[in-house]
């Protein structure tokens, strides 16, 4: 089984979903999607007059401002345009996908933190209300129940906080609980890059393998953004995911590529036999 | 088995959502959720500069122009906003409830008229790339096993056109047609009104019950899209739904009133036994 998460940047956009959709066709084992939403999310809160506001921590960690308003731009762009785009070009290809975010059957839960400090723009700021969570429990069994009756979970956050109240969780670790809460034999992230590079301007700095026991050269390349997607991956080959694969979601066949190698894939290497 | 349909009117907001979650736990019998949300639609389509075009067509009925862009609007208002605000309420009273369009898993499909041609402020127009469109065909899998594992489905328009396209469908009709598929007991409408008035100004005339073998004199008394919503309660009753009953939403326990006879309340009354 594998956990597929498409990235919401706006490279990936409805022509790429075309190409997952069809791609998928030729992939024989069952499949989760994970979609991101950010440009999406980006631009309705822009054309609303909410533009996105973000405020770094002390420990430069960026996050964006979400309150109760905001919430509804996500769940807007997140489980309204994007999911259900996806959804309909799946189902167009003969992919009988259903699409949920993680607040339907409970598949997600987590707590807020309503209180974000931070800058922004420089300047000090402490904002309330704040619809930005963790993602600290996974319950997979509707997923695995639509799986089991051969639909395609197509999922998305937010998921769902205390007293019903939706929270903005990250993508990425949404797949990857999910991925090991299934036991995933695979878990591949499509962005709008062709992997983790080296150089992160240089496409040719591609790192294509990395040894989940040996990740130290690996993690020294990584920066930013990229570093938590490494660390989260080895995490989830610790906990048992066969392989994670950083790949490029703009080509044609974005699954079928990852899954021959291209990209990096992060895996523990098989143990030589000793001599 | 029940389905209910609450009506996306301005006057059943996140409060009567609230009602509904609370009401729901007293209903023993496994039920079907569809919504509306053309409050939401209407809002946020003029929030992005898209306000709303209803086209009268020769034969009198109005309707709603939605070309593509309007079409995403109305993903995002029915299965972002509404259908998550909806669910996450419903999670928040412990009913397992997952929300669901009828693009997912196939459940509704049917066919666009891109063409539409009628009148808009008094003038002649041609407008093609509608996305307007019939209810065709109803699978009911995906809801029944939702159902039969203990999960709550919230179900809204869209449905699937042909090639992935999403096409606005009336929730009304879906809400029908999924109670025929499943052979619901009951099906309740619930919107801003007490049911059916024989004078829509004035509530006191609400028309209590509707013997589906003389239905004469009820049609005499609905006019536009109550018309509508009649005619269709008698062909669901013909098909087999046990009752129909039109409720108010905006009460405290809106199903429980529903089902203790609040309303208007459409069924083939019991044939007496010849002396």
């Amino acid at each position: 089984m594998l956990v597929i998460k498409i990235g919401g940047g706006a490279a990936i956009g409805e022509g790429g979903y075309a190409n997952f959709a069809e791609d998928l066709k030729q992939i024989e084992e069952p499949v989760v999607i994970v979609h991101g939403g950010n440009a999406e999310f980006s631009a309705l809160s822009r054309q609303l007059g909410m533009p996105p506001r973000m405020i770094t921590s002390a420990s430069g960690r960026v996050t964006r401002y979400t309150n109760a308003a905001t919430m509804d731009v996500m769940l807007m762009a997140y489980c309204g345009k994007v999911n259900k785009r996806l959804v309909a070009t799946l189902q167009a290809a003969g992919i009988d996908a259903v699409g949920l975010s993680a607040i339907d059957g409970g598949i997600g839960r987590g707590r807020r933190k309503p209180v974000l400090r931070g800058t922004e723009d420089g300047k000090q700021k402490i904002l309330r209300d704040d619809h930005a969570g963790t993602l600290e429990e996974i319950d997979p069994e509707l997923v695995r129940l639509l799986l089991a009756n051969g639909y395609t979970p197509v999922l998305t956050p937010p998921a769902l906080g205390e007293e019903g109240v939706p929270i903005n969780v990250d993508g990425d670790k949404l797949a990857l609980e999910l991925a090991t809460a299934l036991g995933a034999g695979g878990l591949l992230f499509f962005s709008d890059t062709p992997g983790l590079l080296r150089d992160r301007d240089d496409e040719s700095t591609l790192i294509s393998e990395i040894d989940a026991a040996q990740p130290e050269s690996a993690l020294g390349a990584a920066e930013g953004r990229m570093l938590v997607k490494v660390e989260a991956a080895l995490r989830a080959v610790e906990r048992g995911v066969g392989r994670v694969v950083f790949a490029d979601g703009r080509v044609p066949q974005p699954i079928t590529a990852a899954l021959a190698g291209e990209g990096t894939t992060v895996r523990r290497a098989p143990t030589p036999v000793a001599r």
